[in-house]
């Protein structure tokens, strides 16, 4: 399946990141092959940076990795959603849990 | 804020699709300035199609619109997560409730 999968012109996947416990969208990164492999050996996520060019393992620095319950592919084979067990504090470098942690404005009332 | 964010060199942002029900993840895909315009003007999520380089409503054609609840975006301000409620049976063409309806095999005991 792995080599079935949609990469784009770079070789890349858009890999989205849900909390399994709380179901919160934690992240979205990026995988090429090697780091879906990677992924799927070690049981933690691995990812491709764009900015660095280089591979990463969620929380290398930090200690808030990520152990992989469950990887889902969607129905255009282009797109990854892995399903977490999220050690530590929570996913984003600025320290909160998620990455989404802000709202645009819609000019509609919050209703909750 | 809008303006701020960072789209590609295509000048296209990845939106993440999240149900605000059940919490799934219905789906990913891709806007531009212009659908992200639409999307907060009507309420109802607009993307830019790649594949057919047009601008297309979710569900346009089988009903299935989303609602904006909740438009949310990451630290990088490079990707979008949008909290919908999800009118008729679902969000995937092929009939699923979400997108993300096939599994990869892990090698894992599947624990449920």
């Amino acid at each position: 399946m792995i080599q079935d999968l949609k990469y784009d012109d770079n070789g890349l996947i858009p890999v989205i990141v849900q909390d399994i416990d709380s179901n919160e969208v934690l992240m979205l990164a990026y995988m090429n092959k090697t780091s879906l492999e990677k992924t799927l050996k070690t049981g933690k996520t691995h990812f491709w940076s764009r900015s660095r060019q280089k591979y990463w393992m969620k929380g290398e620095t930090s200690g808030n990795v990520q152990l992989v319950n469950k990887i889902l592919y969607d129905c255009d084979e282009d797109t990854l959603l892995i399903i977490v067990e999220q050690i530590g504090s929570g996913a984003c470098h600025t320290g909160n849990r998620t990455c989404f942690y802000r709202k645009i404005e819609t000019g509609q009332p919050d209703s909750g």
